[in-house]
């Protein structure tokens, strides 16, 4: 059942632009809702599809009733033939595993995928096992590209398969990669302390993310190398460094519904001074759409909730030397549906920021 | 000094297409800043001037960092003769009093006004004097529009001086103007029990909203005829339900930044039957574009945060036969500043939805 | 098992004291470990025995590890003659239904039981069946005294069976009884808002509850008579005030842990004036330990918050006559496991007091 | 004027034992209140005067309206004389600077004092005098306990004046201290990346703890070297190393109101295996009544609220070899409050558990 255009047209409609027919395959997840509304929001896109296996026959607008009055659509169960038919572009916000196999079936119909699971994400399909277990269709990840403007700008234009990154790494490249990069900081020196809303967790309710568990206190979780996207972090670190990175990585739950806070720790590579490290922040994010470098002041998750920005910071420590990178994200935006719409527009060819751009609603 | 665009333009620019020139004044308290966020996402706006007394001189972006990459502007002193020069519309955010002093300087140089503060909202200057003192341009008073649409719309196209509502009166008229129209509900009954985020006390830090003191707990304050915005309520419900109407108002504060949830209490006139309620809120809300009559569930602030929205309900108690009337909104947005660039877009001939179509971030 | 003393005795512990052994028998919940809480720190009490079918084998400590350090004992499934082999006290926080079966064999054994469940709240059975279905055991319904001290402590004393009354309940008839007890206020007019923490749902994790859903935003729930607390505060508001009491109840979901607040509506009766309802309420408590009539400020649940004391205060609006009662309570306190020991101790013979007087930790 | 008894007697009342008599000078503030909670539930301690200057004149319950029903004093200004005539022991809860000469006045008096603020903490005048300015005092230096009964029991014993630690360096010691008391990990490598509730800034309303700004977000403050607990940490965690320690540390903000989650990371030193850092943790806290190691589990704020409870945890790292302790405390009772009494305990000959048994009241 195609989208009921509801209330008026989208914002910045065009008349006689043409717009990308897109399906959500996953929406009834919070990820999923995410996608919704930016697609909904986006100029040069148009929802044509709404799948989630579970929920089919629901209306969208009922099982989010935030999306009442604005969206109204059927849920529908995910058929590779019909979506492909219908859609040009599939964001997939499916459990891992489950998206590989939907991934496949639509880009072998020649269809645009972005995939927000972590079927993709790991290059090494033997990393990929350890973590995930048997990957249902190596043969599709080396063509994917792991879905970081900010570090695979030029392969995500065109690109027909793309990872989205998880939400914690995310955090932690945009704060660590400038400076690994120029190879500021000791490979093997990361520490990667992360605090995170509890949407992370998804929508499926838990005693641990039952609120009053969660509401008003702090936890770690899946602490000293539990946590799988460690593995995600290593990867593109490594590849920004050009030598192997380990990190350690710390999750923590804090109670608030979006947001990550990433503290990335390091050593600086002898003799680099603090101004070196600042410039090098200021020098990778120059040109970036979404990446504020904070100067006097500190990143605060809830100046970027709701949207697609990043801020980062770097510091040195005054007493160890030791370096303080930090990046706030909305989990959910820029660690996930933004970003996937981010790595979309360029790969359709569109303006990177389109559909993108709202400022978020603080407080 | 003019915005200066950073990033990309905005979501749905249009080649060609003139955008009206908007000044806020007020923009360093909560409201403001909501107001810079619609106004920058608008495609027929253009921002050319925030004006802030106290912090002038200060960058918005450092004011309010949420808005870093976004928007740059200098915070600029309010001097009628320059924002007047510059804006055709001017958005005003100040206390009650200073307000109608800005307000009628600008409406005298021919530029529309949209006031949030108290200063137009009571049409009867002893009343007003009775909550706020004397009014200091009475003269104004008869022009003013009351800025809810959904009561006032064929006033507001045209009008040059609009009165933006309170937080909490919005919500209350949304349940219960429907019933009172229609003459369903005794006028002599009502109560509004109101619960309130914290961001409705605004920006200034002050021990009630200190985060300890508020943040896991709830209370009431003003009760019992105290707070101002009762007087505002019987004003439009008078003029709803064409007999004088007065409420008993109890105004609360929960631990959220965003959102009031209104539980509107009234006896139905003799012989109303539960459908009759439904049908005269379905009827009334059937072509309201940000008004949703949520059936099957009911309202939660989660679902309208950040938008312009309002979920409502009603219901007959089975056990009493007492109505209750049910609305969710944002405060800072149908609430505030949501609803004065709805205001804004019928005043000016734009389409009423444009800028304002965005969908709740949730959760 | 027996409780193994962990760490160093109980505050108060005093040489030669008996101590009356306590079993608790559903404290795998919050209202369970809320009685552990009270319990191991009650002078007079010595917990010997903690019940839960599904957790049994575990240990309280690691079910809840908050009481890891004070208190160490396995979880056991009930068997109600071992309990009553061991226990002269037992406290029953079963959900309604098994509750009156366990509590039935406790009582046939000369046990002293406080069932905290909704069994033996309501005194008619054709009202218990109409809320809960037919009941297991009506032939103890008529021997059950409704535990709330401050309406029925004479019957409290030496009572063998106790029902201890709902959180919502609590909090509305401190308010209301006062003044319904003098006849001040109209028997029909009575509406009931009430803002609730989130451990009032208890502990099994839902979509409702699940931190993203509840924790930023207001909603209500069960309105307009669906909820079963409902039939609880009319048979104890009729009782008070000799007249048949009809309520319109409204619960609300707030995005905190405990607390209760309730605002009461009621019309005064002709002619009374505020300082005789606020006499009312003054006398009412005069001699009650543990509820503060708020004089100059308002009832805020944060005040209350892991205690057994209540906030009320009295109100009559100056616009409308209408008389506006607050109460402020903690769910799991005053709402259940404190009132639960206060009834104990009355029962028991002990000071009303003992175990009860620690202060909340504000903030 | 002396504390009026208000209710019952207190918790554990011993007919004929003497209670020591004690006075709170800064009893306005968060932490002064719980000072107020924990002494008037102290079988030892009689509460005989609250001195805060701005407030004197005042009642406590006024200014703290949880204390209402429990504790009825006059707040009076501070005067040496007349508190020394009346109490044995003194608790200091005013700012640095401020409680150095009350406290010296004091114990010129010969009364017992524990101050919890600043300026007994760092042994060193110049190092104070570096983070603090000029030390008012420094002739009591010398005789101050720094008061962690975890490090310093035998020195608490008997002291005359007590510094209470910093909320976050309790945290971090508690973590750190069991592996530098062993030298398992090496000394340069630490990094604090540790978590607060919002109390820890006290009860002055100011922006950055105003709640819209901090109520669902996460975010750093006075990162790199900034803030002054880094060097209380420095100087107890050198002395437990037995070699000079240099922390880096990393103070946030997150919305709560009480508790602090401290993330410790250490390089192990070489050949240092997992199992021995644990038995170490173990093995250090095994006959403390405040500290629990948690296995099997992970420390958790809400577990130790409004308690003198810790819960530490130790992991290494699997993927890095790099160690991670972790202590979850409240700031106000373990990080204050709490802490103080335990010292006091100590000092007075007491029971060490005396008055600080009470459990968590989770959730």
């Amino acid at each position: 059942m195609p989208a009921e255009a509801t209330g008026s047209p989208a914002n910045g409609e065009r008349a006689g632009a043409a717009r990308l027919p897109v399906a959500i395959v996953g929406a009834s997840g919070y990820t999923g809702a995410e996608l919704v509304r930016l697609v909904v929001g986006h100029p040069r896109l148009e929802l044509v599809a709404v799948c989630a296996d579970r929920s089919a026959g629901s209306r969208i607008e009922h099982v989010f009733p935030h999306l009442a009055g604005r969206v109204s659509m059927e849920l529908e169960p995910f058929d590779a033939e019909r979506v492909a038919r219908r859609a040009e572009v599939v964001l997939c916000a499916l459990p891992h595993g489950q998206s590989a196999r939907v991934a496949g079936e639509l880009v072998e119909r020649g269809r645009l995928v972005v995939d927000l699971s972590a079927d993709f994400r790991l290059r090494d399909p033997a990393v990929h096992a350890e973590w995930y277990g048997e990957h249902p269709r190596p043969d599709l990840l080396a063509g994917a590209v792991y879905g970081l403007p900010e570090l695979h700008r030029a392969e995500l234009r065109g690109a027909r398969l793309i990872a989205g990154p998880g939400c914690y790494p995310t955090a932690a490249l945009l704060a660590a990669a400038p400076l690994l990069r120029r190879g500021l900081v000791a490979a093997r020196s990361l520490i990667v302390d992360a605090k995170s809303g509890v949407s992370g967790a998804g929508r499926a309710p838990a005693q641990p993310t039952h609120f009053p568990e969660v509401g008003e206190g702090v936890r770690a979780y899946k602490v000293a190398g539990a946590h799988r996207h460690a593995a995600e972090m290593e990867q593109e670190m490594s590849a920004a460094a050009g030598v192997e990175v380990r990190v350690c990585f710390t999750p923590q739950l804090v109670p608030m519904s979006r947001g990550i806070l990433a503290c990335v720790y390091a050593e600086p590579v002898d003799g680099v001074r603090g101004d070196e490290l600042v410039d090098a922040m200021r020098d990778f994010y120059r040109d970036e759409p979404f990446v504020t470098v904070v100067e006097g002041g500190l990143p605060d998750t809830s100046h970027v909730r709701g949207t697609n920005r990043a801020h980062v910071a770097v510091h040195v420590d005054r007493r160890t030397g030791r370096v303080l990178a930090l990046a706030a994200i909305d989990n959910l935006g820029k660690g996930a549906a933004g970003q996937a719409i981010q790595c979309l527009n360029l790969a359709a060819g569109f303006d990177e920021t389109e559909g993108l751009l709202g400022v978020a609603a603080f407080p």
